[in-house]
């Protein structure tokens, strides 16, 4: 995959962001549709004019954030995308409820507690922020398909904004998906393409395709296009200080699938102290896996700077990264924060998933269900304080995971439209 | 079902809220949770204090309604519940998008298009703004379960907002219904009870036990708590005006299941006349059915006053109400506003979802495809004028209702991980 031809450059407009620089060894590359170092194949990220030590050189305010539409775009000054991206057509996700969880926290024990609650998001999972920023940069290069390898909530949300921008769409799952998932992944058009193994092997697959003449001038969200894509992670950072009125919390709970969204959360909280929008102060961050696919808690609890690759099995699919990219940037800010990685079975998960929903109305997906299941857990393994302000991530919808709880989740009773049928089942069941 | 108690009266409080007022001859009642005026049995409505001819007793602005939440609450001026609602757990419904929608537009004809996309609510649909306002009433009149006869959605809605409140539910719904429907409002805790028969045999039913001991303090909100629930709908015709910029539509697709939605939304839009938040100009509404259950259409196109109720069968289960209660004020409505009814085949309903997804990435429900359908229906007979600006709601998510396209949202291809695969896959499918 070359960079973007001389045509195409002449017009690249990724607003505040001015190269790709290597996380590994800094080394800075022009902005273009590459994802990996020449130097030392480290992983590239995107930097900004505020990115170099000593650098501030943004004026965003706290004021013009408010000011901005109730979506991402209100960050748009903390975001490689053109000013005028608001007005372009795209999903518009982002901005999704902060919730008090008063009801939650007093069943877990703890004086304080939100739920950011990304069901919210137009195809209800945290991938239509990544997507759209990912769009951005498509539209940038010039790419005339968006593609990717997907878990599930991804292919949606490609699919869904691909849509919407005009833009055809071709994306890679594992062919046992959940139903809702697979529907909902084709009903917006283009090639939905079930690949028959686990979400790695799609993975390698679309690496290879990459490479390939038949890959030419597709834009991979998370391959050719990861480092824009990755940015969207940060939006949750963002939200989650505004909503707490511009303070970060003292305690956060995401899920790791690659680790790509809470390496970049946290990389999000740090900009925001740097770009003096909240103050300094610190903040632990904890990992969340589900037990069927723990590399990352496994090498956390091992002590381990590495993460051995395991086959994943377990019902929190959108989790189910065998061998995740991000697992040592993870394992390094669990570290240096003083939080820590967890994981939890699928029995704690579905626990978790009703737990939240009695307790908040809040319907998560599995991977809800294994952060908060997984915050249970450092509750009363005592790794989580009680006491400090706390943030937990759903960052799915329910309706994409019905057989997690569909087998418990039944009618109390089924009866004849009659007071004597409901008196009898009343009497039954209370 | 008696009027609150003395105790409880003490501490309604609904706001700008005055009264109760029967629809039909303008008797006028005290708040409580009556739903029938004793007089001549007409729908009671709320009344405000600028409810009555030449009076505009309130100084709700642009300006405060803009510095409210991102949620129905920013209406709270307008709404009959207390000041403080925002701060009080509930699911915070509301301020949804109205998508600007250029591509469904140009397949259609029409100049300009507007979504106002429901499906982004709490639980996924317009629901959660109805019961949200009938929660409040429950708790002013004290009472300890909320309840409702439901398609489905209601049901939902209710127990998730039943248990962030933290009320006990026991909700209603025909047994036939979505599974993804049943799992969504049995997963929030509370009773789920199903019923052989009809939505129209639950609602029966509900109305039985409203008048029975067993019913005793429960706020049925589409019931005794219908006249404040139904008020809910007028926040969409809120949202839109301001979403506009604070104009009206000309045109308005609305679907029709009881016909409230539809009234209300005509309602607020007066209202917003009145209180002078936008322009006095003339709007067009048209109310959008199934043809399987398609009462409403009948009467319109026979040019009847009255609706006759017929047995529902069609794939629309959240539109599937037979005897329609407000069908006649919906008929006055299309008619006087020069807007029509009209309906559309199970068959349009797919194609219409599936025209709405990959033109705009929005996944609807079936009431979604039934407004689209109907909408395309208007243009190519000429009952809708495409030069108009034009508003279309979806209500719903396709998500719910997964059944409707799943036979047709498939995978292009299910291959082995493999270029060549892929490549023999293309070739088959270009």
């Amino acid at each position: 995959m070359a960079l973007a031809t001389a045509e195409t450059t002449t017009t690249l407009d990724f607003g505040p962001a001015v190269a790709l620089s290597c996380r590994e060894c800094g080394t800075r590359f022009d902005l273009g549709p590459i994802f990996a170092c020449a130097e030392c194949f480290g992983p590239l990220e995107v930097a900004y004019t505020w990115s170099s030590p000593g650098e501030t050189g943004t004026a965003v305010t706290r004021e013009q954030i408010a000011s901005g539409p109730s979506n991402i775009w209100r960050y748009r000054g903390l975001l490689p995308v053109p000013a005028d991206v608001a007005s372009r057509p795209n999903l518009a996700p982002g901005w999704t409820k902060l919730v008090k969880a008063d009801n939650l926290a007093r069943e877990l024990g703890l004086r304080s507690l939100h739920v950011k609650d990304d069901s919210g998001n137009p195809t209800h999972s945290f991938k239509d922020r990544v997507v759209a920023i990912a769009l951005e940069a498509a539209r940038n290069f010039g790419f005339h398909t968006l593609s990717c390898s997907s878990t599930g909530n991804l292919a949606g949300a490609v699919t869904a904004a691909a849509a919407r921008a005009g833009l055809d769409a071709c994306v890679f799952i594992p062919s046992d998906l959940e139903e809702a998932k697979i529907v909902m992944a084709s009903v917006y058009g283009g090639r939905l393409v079930g690949i028959e193994g686990t979400y790695d092997d799609v993975n390698r697959f679309c690496s290879e395709l990459i490479g390939d003449p038949l890959g030419d001038k597709w834009g991979f969200v998370n391959v050719n296009l990861r480092p824009y894509y990755a940015e969207g992670s940060r939006t949750l950072a963002f939200e989650i200080a505004e909503q707490l009125g511009w303070r970060l919390p003292e305690q956060i709970v995401i899920p790791v699938a690659s680790g790509s969204q809470l390496t970049k959360i946290d990389k999000g909280f740090r900009e925001l102290i740097k770009l003096g929008l909240v103050e300094d102060r610190p903040y632990k961050v904890f990992g969340a896996q589900a037990e069927g696919c723990s590399p990352v808690s496994a090498a956390f609890k091992a002590g381990h700077d590495i993460v051995r690759p395991v086959k994943p099995d377990t019902i929190a699919k959108s989790l189910a990264i065998g061998n995740p990219a991000d697992g040592p940037y993870v394992l390094d800010i669990a570290r240096r924060s003083g939080g820590a990685v967890e994981d939890v079975t699928d029995a704690e998960v579905v626990d978790a998933i009703r737990l939240l929903a009695r307790t908040e109305g809040i319907f998560a997906e599995t991977a809800g269900g294994v952060t908060v299941g997984v915050l249970r857990k450092l509750v009363s393994n005592g790794l989580l304080d009680p006491e400090a302000e706390t943030v937990v991530l759903n960052t799915g919808d329910g309706l994409k995971t019905l057989d997690a709880v569909s087998a418990e989740a039944r009618p109390t009773a089924v009866i004849r439209p009659s007071l004597d049928a409901f008196r009898t089942a009343v009497a039954d069941h209370s």
